[in-house]
């Protein structure tokens, strides 16, 4: 909330809460947050394109209404993705001569802004302008360019991103529909050969669209080429589908209702030989497949690889639901109040440390994340516009990709839940906006990309990235790499200094706290256990290259648990140092010193979340693991005054929120209630309590 | 699912899944689950009433209908509460003399199965028969049972159970509402003083509520007597409200959309004397006020104290529905194939370690609850009915009902929304029903007393035990306890002795793995970790008695974090007690060997869950803490061949589970496609791969 005037739980040096502690030690003055300085900063690198993407979410027309029926959720967002169009919001990364800007992460940062007016509106256009238009423009040629775009970017061309199968979700290599080439025709023929290989989940399918772009597998001469991308007609302008295309309604979702999601079959359509989508493979008139890149699985990959935008932009659209939630979490946690702790009126349950417990790691979390997106967002932009794009800047961007997007997706699930329940009831009610928010992010969890696929994918790039070291050399190098690793840890890292903490702690709780918050040595607590995960699953998997395929899996197997908490341990840290590098980039002292506090929370809070492991590995003394525990105690309760400009800062005006219990109602009532008791014991004519000798 | 023909993943001795590994050490013969057997012992203390609800909840025109609007909800499940009172299956508590049984441990046990067929028609029915119609029968007297409670089971009097505002959720006491006795014309003038004050989030309240228990500040004579009863009329008999009352509907919420919550105010209603709900306290004509019970205090608890069946039938309900979220996903689990792990073949995704890490230790959770619940619903049943009904009685069956309702209904939200994500895609369709459960069953973690604030309820008892034993006494006392306890555990008790663990251990992972899975090694773990924090809070609030009313408020609420750990410990105790006195009742030898594995791995979860408590306090070494994971993952191995099995127990037949993917649709799918490549392969016309020779 950014209008100050309905905030209720001022921020300012003069009213901190009563629940907060003197810093010990050290003398620390107790610094101001500048709302507009940090709320700029947490805009990031298209600051502009975010404010005006925020004018457009916060117009009703392009908003979300509670309880349409799905058709009518549906009729809606596809009226509203009109509107999109004409704006033009939505063509920032197509190719300028055809009326686009060629601003891939400034396209990206205006759409994930999207989710705050519905979630259905911000997928939907995923879906038309970010997948189906995406790939015509990444996997096609000029020819498919001026061709499809301009329909594709007006909305005359709704369309359909036809990839997953009912049968294959997370292994699209294993897709089973067929584009088998016919010579004597010039075309290729399109087929589902068995009920698994329907194309299904497919936003657009169900009512909207009339062409798609298809993946299939390439077959030419006998031979399957693998994957590739088809410009496939779906339906006639009566919206009726085109011989050979049958198709199914998914129907109802958990959430996402505005979309019409859907099933396609094909049985032997035909389409030109044009219609491949040729940018990285093509088909010469006779039936002869040629492609710049000579390994298949590669040129898989680079196909692929183009469509790492849709997880960019969940990245981002998740986290600003995570924010969205917590700014309406806190402010009705601000105002609400409930029981008499010890005084005469009743406490704001904002004041409870366990609330403040519920809210405010979280907050933590929300903001490493926004730190972390603008920077996946720049390098994403970096790739796409060509400034920085070779395989390892793919590579680089797949595997931030991978890394980032489950966390963020999985924290808003969790976020908005928590925010919820911390509403109580009130949480639980439409009119409040948080239940249908998690209904609609939940399958930001599984969708491009489910999220413990991804992380595997993560862990696969960092033991290869382990490896590497280790190429062409005998096991003895691995073996001296360690003892390398370890005098190096004690003479620079915390490491192995930590292990004789034992004796060096001892008694001094004070001297602990001190130095966990130090940047360094969080940054070696958190990358220390990534390091040491993977050097230790590598080591298990070792024998695993003298095996057969069968037992090598089933040894790769038995650590998947492991390989994903590394990669997750991996993510939290990219996380950790992009939040790291924003304070260190903000120049208003307080709002320096507030991020500080709130880094170290969300730095210390991942160090208590895997404590089992520190103290396990001998990271960590016991006493200095219980220091972790009282320190974050003690930044919650300093964090406790800033809650309400914390989240304020994230710039939601009212319009955005739309949360009836964030809007000021509570205060009102709480006032009115307050009046109405101060009126009442004025009068004289309050009742006497039952046995008011007991009441103080 | 029941139906064993439908069943694609054999849990017979002969195929078990490859990466079930051989036990090590002793030679354990590969058990067969009795599944009758063990459905039988699941459906605990009233399972023919249970079986008789299963029938009821498998006809079609009592389950639900996902994406009826929510008029077309509320109607269909009105018309359902109807069937259900001809059915007389919701009259089971009532007085045999008004044509029930007086049956209240059997009454809940059929009720809550009714989740299965809709959540929302269990709520709605617990709203008039549970909370509306007991309140009647537990707060009233002979004349208010005659004259109500035929039209209350007859559905002739839907109602309304007016407890919470809008104000005031979890703080009972301190609503608004104001029920003054006027003396001259022997009425009670019901008044809503301010907006706070409304009642809300009342089911029954919106549409269908013709009146209401509605509680409110008795006030006679100038004195507040507390919190009491009312029977008050609300709509006339064309369904407008009558002089003096208004109301507003919630709206939709985020689940239960077939029951109609709305919010109700009273502007200086009138109603008899009489209405005055009079067992607990009454209103002479003269307006004398006279109670048996004269702590206002406990006649207050008293009152509510009535009311705990709400809550043990959450416990019930929330297990059913995990029970069912993982038996589509394990169902699901067992059919569907993704990406091929070494051999040809693509695997079968709960031969997978992370999706049975996902999924396996959520089946002992549910198996814990489900134990835990009936031994619950038994007590419950006793106090019920009268056979143990003393005060202390009562008081242990609300902190068994504060204890266990918190974890069940979480266990519930992250049990489905796992099965949900362990599903993909297909997890999120409506048709699959997780979504929709976990949706409906979302706000069962805040009403009926909110999970947190129920948790707190929990550790003041664990306190006050805590205390009780040091009453009249110094605090050397305490000191001299503590010592006593050293020794006895010394003597008797895994917790100190664990301490020595760093040396005995070392090199012997077999042996810490034998000791954990002994059963008093277990229990010895959980419940010293309860006894340990209690004391250790205990210690820190003690100086709080000698401060200020704020000042001790202010310590409580610097440990309120602690506290709410400690309660949920004491949560997980009781369920792995009764998980582990139910193995102690199991007779069929398989059964019995794959329970107490199951045991094990809900035990051992629960270390592992707290491993960092454990190694700070020094009840296990960094050793033996490593092996609680190691044997967490041998046991998952293990009872993987189990899965099905232990699911299909839960005994669900398809018209319960009525998921698409659980119906055997995938397997019919996969054979599909297995047949169809195994045909193209011998037919010779299968295409060629691109790199042929790099494939094996």
């Amino acid at each position: 909330m950014v209008d100050t005037a309905q905030r209720s739980a001022p921020s300012a040096p003069a009213t901190p809460s009563p629940a907060a502690p003197k810093p010990t030690g050290t003398f620390t003055p107790i610094p101001t947050i500048n709302v507009p300085a940090l709320s700029r900063q947490l805009l990031g690198s298209w600051p502009e394109i975010r404010i005006e993407a925020r004018k457009l979410t916060a117009r009703p027309e392009l908003q979300g209404v509670p309880g349409l029926s799905m058709a009518e959720h549906r009729l809606r967002v596809l009226e509203q993705l009109r509107l999109l169009a004409v704006e033009g919001h939505v063509h920032r990364a197509f190719p300028v001569h055809l009326g686009g800007e060629d601003n891939h992460g400034g396209n990206i940062a205006g759409f994930e802004e999207l989710v705050t007016a519905d979630p259905s509106l911000q997928i939907k256009a995923g879906v038309q302008w970010g997948l189906f238009g995406s790939a015509v423009m990444h996997l096609g040629t000029r020819k498919h360019h001026d061709a499809y775009l301009p329909g594709i970017m007006s909305l005359a061309t709704p369309g359909v991103f036809a990839m997953t199968e009912t049968g294959h979700g997370s292994d699209v290599a294993s897709i089973a529909t067929t584009a088998t080439y016919d010579a004597e025709t010039q075309e290729f023929v399109v087929h589902t050969p068995f009920r698994a290989a329907w194309k299904d989940y497919l936003g657009n399918a169900a009512n909207d669209g009339i062409a798609a772009v298809l993946f299939a597998q390439l077959i030419t001469g006998g031979v399957n080429h693998g994957v590739h991308a088809f410009w496939m007609p779906l339906r006639d302008e009566t919206g009726a589908f085109l011989p050979g295309v049958s198709g199914e309604d998914d129907g109802l979702k958990g959430g996402l209702n505005g979309i019409d999601n859907g099933r396609l079959a094909f049985d032997n359509v035909r389409i030109p030989r044009e219609n491949l989508l040729n940018r990285y493979g093509d088909v010469a008139e006779d039936g002869t497949y040629s492609s710049a890149i000579s390994s298949p699985g590669r040129r898989f990959f680079t196909m692929l690889g183009t469509l790492v935008q849709g997880r960019v932009s969940l990245d981002g659209a998740a986290t600003q639901a995570s924010a969205m939630a917590l700014t309406i979490a806190v402010t009705y946690g601000s105002q609400r109040r409930q029981f008499t702790a010890g005084g005469e009126a009743e406490q704001v349950i904002l004041d409870y440390q366990r609330h403040q417990r519920r809210l405010l790691p979280r907050i933590a979390t929300t903001y490493a994340q926004t730190f972390a997106h603008d920077e996946f967002l720049v390098a994403f932009d970096k790739v796409f516009s060509g400034i920085a794009d070779t395989d390892a800047d793919r590579q680089d961007l797949e595997t931030l990709a991978a890394a980032l997007k489950p966390l963020s997706t999985w924290a808003a699930l969790d976020t908005i839940q928590e925010a919820r329940e911390a509403c109580g009831g009130a949480g639980f009610l439409a009119e409040n906006r948080l239940v249908g928010l998690r209904a609609d992010l939940d399958v930001y969890a599984t969708f491009e990309g489910d999220n413990t696929v991804l992380l595997q994918l993560v862990a696969k790039r960092l033991l290869t990235d382990f490896s590497r070291k280790f190429a062409d050399a005998g096991s003895g190098v691995l073996a001296r790499y360690v003892v390398q690793q370890a005098t190096d840890r004690a003479l620079h890292n915390t490491g192995l200094r930590t292990l004789g903490q034992a004796v060096a702690d001892f008694g001094s709780t004070a001297r602990s706290v001190g130095q966990l918050r130090e940047t360094n040595v969080q940054r070696e607590l958190l990358t220390d256990r990534v390091e040491t995960m993977i050097r230790d699953i590598a080591g298990k998997l070792r024998p695993a290259s003298k095996l057969s395929p069968q037992q090598s899996a089933d040894v790769f197997n038995a650590h998947q648990d492991e390989l994903i908490e590394a990669a997750r341990a991996h993510g939290e840290l990219l996380q950790w140092e992009a939040f790291t590098r924003a304070v260190e980039h903000t120049t208003d002292a307080g709002n320096k010193q507030v991020l500080t506090w709130l880094r170290d929370l969300f730095g210390l809070g991942l160090v208590e979340k895997h404590l089992a492991w520190y103290l396990i590995n001998g990271r960590l003394s016991a006493q200095r693991a219980q220091s972790v525990t009282a320190y974050i105690d003690r930044i919650i309760a300093r964090l406790r005054p800033f809650a309400q400009d914390l989240v304020d800062s994230f710039g939601y005006s009212p319009e955005h929120l739309r949360a009836k219990i964030a809007s000021g109602a509570e205060q009102e009532r709480q006032d009115e209630a307050r009046d109405y008791y101060t009126a009442l014991r004025a009068s004289g004519n309050a009742p006497a309590d039952e046995k008011a000798p007991r009441k103080k």
